[in-house]
């Protein structure tokens, strides 16, 4: 196993220097400048192997990559913009030795897109199992942060990009699918992969391309669970604009995220089952993985990292061009109520929805 | 095993509110409200179970204790106020129920002693070992924080306390002796223990309280291993007097932690061995494990949560007139030198000292 001090030095000379950042890694507390109307927003994820992740599931980069993520993820659903992080990992004693490089390499792909620096943490070994504990800092304009608690009778409920993927990659997951990362780019399926459907079609060509397209659609849904996209750009694009009211992001699923905006809020809601926006191949997968519907699915998905917000009516156009400026879907799936209920409306029926997401049992 | 939800209701309710603290637990991220001049201090420390701490060895509430005191501690070395704290833990399935609550009161017990108020955090369940990451948001006046880097030829090297203790304490528990927190109350022991030197003494009576001297040496040790007492307060004036050129906590022992000073000071030092301080008991029971000397252990210690630190020679008596409103003691142990080596002085003898403290074999 590598020294500790090793890896520090590594890492060091990795994360750089920026401006606002007095003292990086190296000493015994990062240092930062305060600018004077912005307020420091700060939050921590831990990620546990067995309980967050599989080292069978995913490479350590992509171990790196989402740790990170998640946290990203809370930064966005306050409104803020990420500025630093600091990592701490537990190493397991029996892990190869670029185990803590390959991780660190994920953590910079995304630290670097999203323009976050890598200022602090700390190593140490573990006798069995590794963790990870990403902690993000970021900052908005003085009193501007967005809380779960601002929501408002008749204000519009909104949520980004698709719902249920992730769920289902988990399921793929359980049930023996692998990740091929080389298969997909940028979330779509590549090119050659998706030739087949412009060919001339034979009986055997349609099952090959049926086959191909189910492929497809079970690694897009690995990709999300495992590789997720922090909204990290419109969630600081919607603080600074101020439209939303109240937002939190997809982490439990979107029945107990809405709940905490709910809760917090001191009102209800009622949705349109109809509007929920279901993630490409959620429905079609649903019939070879028959457990739950593919609409349930996407209302108690967790770990979506979507962003799930409010906004008064009359801004209903301004988050649309927002989203439109961002090119980030934004579905308008219902309305925050007076009464404290969770309404789901579908053909002709109005039903309770219970929170359903993931309760951390531990 | 108890709901998460339950867990942060409790620390969520137990954190309470303080000025500066706009959100905290209880949304995506806390948000504080930054003052003009002031820069934010941000350091994390992990600790695991078997390889900082065992269960056996302390209770759920010391261990979370020392959890945040090595973090403090961080802050210390960089002259800053400990203000937030967020605390990540990773709880074995096996455990009790009552653990995460007996952790989290030795935290919330050094946090409202040092003045630090827990703003998140974030819990999960472990399938073995128990794992802690505590990270703590400090601040100092713009660009004061004292850094490894500023010590500067024929500074006056200083270091609060005494050493040593700490790795008999780790010896002693290593040994099977186990700490008692009701023998000793704030570092000494209980006047019912000392009473028996002030008896008139028979040859029994002699063999008896030498025993009971020897006991109280070892419980002070484990003490200072298990319940170390970060320099919280000395650390802050220190910066806000502005009377360190570098600054760094003992935590690897005294040897590496001065030779991180010269590295990052570009400096040597000359450190004479009759003045290092010596924690009570250290020298008396080098005869009892007698595997190193005591001027050794003091030496190369690790987790004392000492500050060391440099002050020009002008500046001498305003370090312990500092150091004395504080009740704290410190003491002058050698000098900063041009040439990069550490050099010791015993009676008549100039050597190189190695640092020799704790690297992390990870």
């Amino acid at each position: 196993m590598p020294k500790e001090s090793d890896i520090i030095a590594h890492i060091r000379k990795r994360a750089g220097a920026v401006e606002g950042l007095r003292v990086g890694i190296g000493d015994d507390a990062a240092v930062i400048e305060t600018r004077g109307a912005t307020d420091v927003l700060a939050c921590c994820d831990v990620s546990v192997e067995g309980v967050h992740f599989r080292r069978a599931w995913a490479t350590p980069k992509l171990i790196g990559r989402k740790a990170l993520a998640v946290t990203l993820s809370d930064i966005a659903a306050m409104g803020g913009a990420p500025r630093y992080a600091l990592v701490s990992v537990a190493l397991p004693r029996a892990a190869e030795a670029t185990l803590a490089a390959a991780l660190m390499e994920g953590i910079f792909a995304l630290a670097d897109e999203s323009g976050v620096t890598i200022i602090g943490g700390d190593t140490s070994s573990s006798p069995d199992s590794l963790f990870l504990d990403t902690i993000v800092i970021g900052e908005c304009a003085s009193n501007k942060a967005v809380t779960r608690g601002g929501a408002q009778t008749d204000d519009l409920i909104f949520v980004t990009g698709s719902l249920g993927a992730s769920a289902l990659g988990l399921a793929l997951l359980e049930q023996g699918y692998r990740f091929d990362e080389s298969v997909i780019e940028n979330g779509e399926v590549k090119p050659a992969e998706q030739g087949v459907q412009n060919k001339m079609v034979t009986a055997h060509d349609t099952i090959h391309a049926d086959e191909k397209l189910f492929q497809a659609h079970c690694q897009q849904a690995m990709r999300k669970h495992l590789r997720p996209e922090p909204r990290w750009q419109f969630g600081r694009a919607l603080g600074e604009s101020g439209l939303a009211t109240a937002m939190i992001d997809v982490s439990d699923g979107f029945s107990t995220d809405l709940w905490h905006i709910l809760e917090e809020s001191n009102c209800g809601a009622q949705i349109q089952a109809a509007r929920m926006p279901l993630a490409a191949g959620v429905s079609e997968l649903a019939q070879s993985l028959p457990e739950v519907t593919a609409l349930h699915r996407a209302l108690h998905s967790g770990e979506e990292y979507e962003l799930l917000f409010t906004a008064r009516g009359e801004n209903q156009s301004a988050v649309f061009a927002l989203a439109a400026a961002l090119r980030l879907p934004v579905t308008l799936i219902g309305k925050i109520t007076r009464s404290r209920e969770l309404l789901i409306e579908g053909e002709g029926t109005v039903e309770v929805l219970l929170p359903a997401g993931y309760e951390h049992q531990i």
